[in-house]
């Protein structure tokens, strides 16, 4: 089946349906938190199988557990990639492992998209060395979602941490990798990007940033988006933007923050419904609204970052996720490899570098200071 | 008085009290909301003096309405600068804005301190420009304080946005002067500092970052603080950290996500307390309760980032701030010119640049690879 993983049960139907590869192992919650994430989620796809990449001997009575080995096809792999793993060791030593088998399935076109709660880094690293970047693209990037003002309630941020730097052309790729998410992932016919900056206006900033902001303003006619210009960091839930492009550090940052500000806000909230008798019953009677809220800007709902840019989606789910964080990312998947976005992105990026001028060469300056 | 102003209603005390330089215009909000913060302000600091600069026609009557013209002198400055004015502009001709002039009070030691909610990039170009650099600061920093779980409900973060960039002798200022202000305005003897990172583990982030992290501990015993090592945005209001570092880029784009986050948390909150007619009551209920968590995040309250580095303390206020963020700026700024943190700093930084081998140097690779 993939290099190391073995299939045990029922074989896969040669044609029609989803099926998604999962890496079982390596999230701080362990496979049982998968398993039973799995078990979620099928429960509301019978259309989906999986392939679930792990140690045979530990899942197998998960899937039992669960009843689901109708749906579920157990690929073994003897090891597993840790959260402290270099890239570079996973790179070289990972071929036994669930990541690296879970992502080969995708490679040999068993599954149309992998999900992993493993080690970010090292799942970008062997996706990528595996997969392959799709022509035109020079850095793949994470895109996440952001609980957002617009109608949908959400807003892609990209990248979110594939990599720490993103050059002007990067970011230009970003940006129509971002807008063909939002199109074929949420459907949006014309998407609104912004690129992020420490102001909105135009002399601010690095100068990457500037002269992306030019790069992205000319692209956005002909590649069917909508460029608003620069956006800070309190757009990111705006309603004026769906995309927000930024490279990785700054995107991984500001992702980490606004979570890091969620959880201590609801900290605070529950102390403070806690604090007096009459707060107390006060919970009681909104119980149902905060529920809504919360659901509203749950991380877990939203979990799933989805790599752009490479021959194969790949989903990563929080470490950290529980089961239904789980389901969460499988869904995403199911509904990423049902629209065949991941051919679709990679038909937009090589219709756009092949039409446009070297990215650069555009840039030259215009006036001659010698003649000037 | 000033290069522009002239003073106009009581002479200042020569000796005694905190003189606080006042820039009246330039603000999102009119003078009107400044000199109703400095009323507000004034209540509580009779020991007070402020040097209020800008145009004398607008400025009179709002001080002599709010019967504060005993603590107030005016100092007349025709121009304001816009938001929307670049730093190089306003160097080469702001001499005659209120700015400029609320500034150069510092520099001419008739206040010790000097606040303004205009446009930040003007202030930090004009305050470098005038009170200098102190000796062993590269690049000056913007301090602000961010709501965390610590005892004192708040973190110190640097640079949020004095500078785009800083590389690793610059991250390494920031960390000492970072715990000088925690250490003199916050009152924490031996600071806890962290290095904001898209991971904690020491092979992540970018080279500068691997470089800092060396250097700062290197610093740490030597100049009382504690090195907790790389942090991440979720740990922004961590309680094991009470300063973070990081460069004015990431650190502008941290504070705008936080301040985003909190701000469509807020409304969503107010929306779900609207949703039913349970809700409303419970939303009367729990007033009180709610009302205590707002006032602990309310951005107004913390309002004021510090310029760190300069001949001289200056104090920023948010453009948008309203009479209570105006307030709270005075008080930090007031604090701030008490206990003599400008001079504390310089002679934190002289002593420690004074008594290391220039940065850099002592990261030469210690092992010879030609002998190994």
């Amino acid at each position: 089946m993939t290099q190391n993983g073995t299939a045990t049960t029922t074989p896969l139907p040669k044609a029609g349906g989803v099926v998604i590869s999962v890496d079982a192992m390596g999230g701080d919650s362990g496979p049982a938190t998968v398993v039973a994430g799995i078990a979620q989620f099928l429960a509301k796809a019978p259309d989906a199988r999986i392939l679930l990449h792990g140690r045979q001997d530990v899942l197998r009575p998960l899937v039992d557990k669960r009843r689901i080995s109708s749906q579920v096809t157990l690929c073994d792999a003897p090891d597993v990639v840790a959260m402290s793993d270099k890239p570079s060791h996973v790179m070289r030593n990972g071929k036994g492992t669930s990541m690296w088998s879970a992502i080969e399935s995708v490679r040999e076109r068993e599954a149309q998209v992998c999900v992993s709660c493993g080690n970010t880094g090292a799942l970008m690293a062997v996706s990528m060395m595996r997969l392959r970047k799709i022509e035109g693209v020079n850095r793949p990037a994470i895109a996440c979602l952001w609980p957002s003002r617009n109608a949908s309630g959400f807003n892609v941020m990209l990248d979110a941490g594939a990599d720490i730097r993103a050059d002007q052309d990067d970011l230009l790729t970003y940006a129509l990798m971002g807008a063909s998410y939002a199109r074929n992932g949420m459907g949006i016919t014309r998407p609104r990007i912004g690129l992020l900056n420490v102001g909105v206006e135009e002399h601010k900033g690095r100068a990457e940033l500037k002269v992306a902001h030019e790069l992205i303003a000319r692209a956005a006619p002909g590649a069917d988006f909508e460029y608003v210009g620069f956006v800070e960091g309190g757009d990111l839930p705006s309603s004026r933007i769906d995309v927000i492009v930024t490279d990785g550090f700054t995107g991984n940052v500001a992702l980490k923050t606004g979570e890091g500000t969620a959880s201590l806000i609801s900290e605070l909230l529950r102390e403070a419904f806690r604090k007096t008798p009459l707060s107390r019953v006060a919970a009681l009677l909104a119980m149902t609204s905060l529920r809504r809220l919360s659901k509203r800007i749950d991380p877990r709902r939203v979990n799933g970052g989805v790599f752009l840019g490479l021959n194969g989606t790949v989903v990563k789910s929080h470490g950290s996720a529980d089961a239904l964080g789980v389901a969460a990312a499988l869904k995403l998947a199911h509904r990423l490899a049902k629209s065949g976005f991941s051919d679709k992105l990679a038909a937009r990026v090589a219709a756009f570098s092949a039409f446009t001028p070297e990215p650069g060469t555009t840039d030259a300056p215009e006036v001659d200071d010698k003649k000037g």
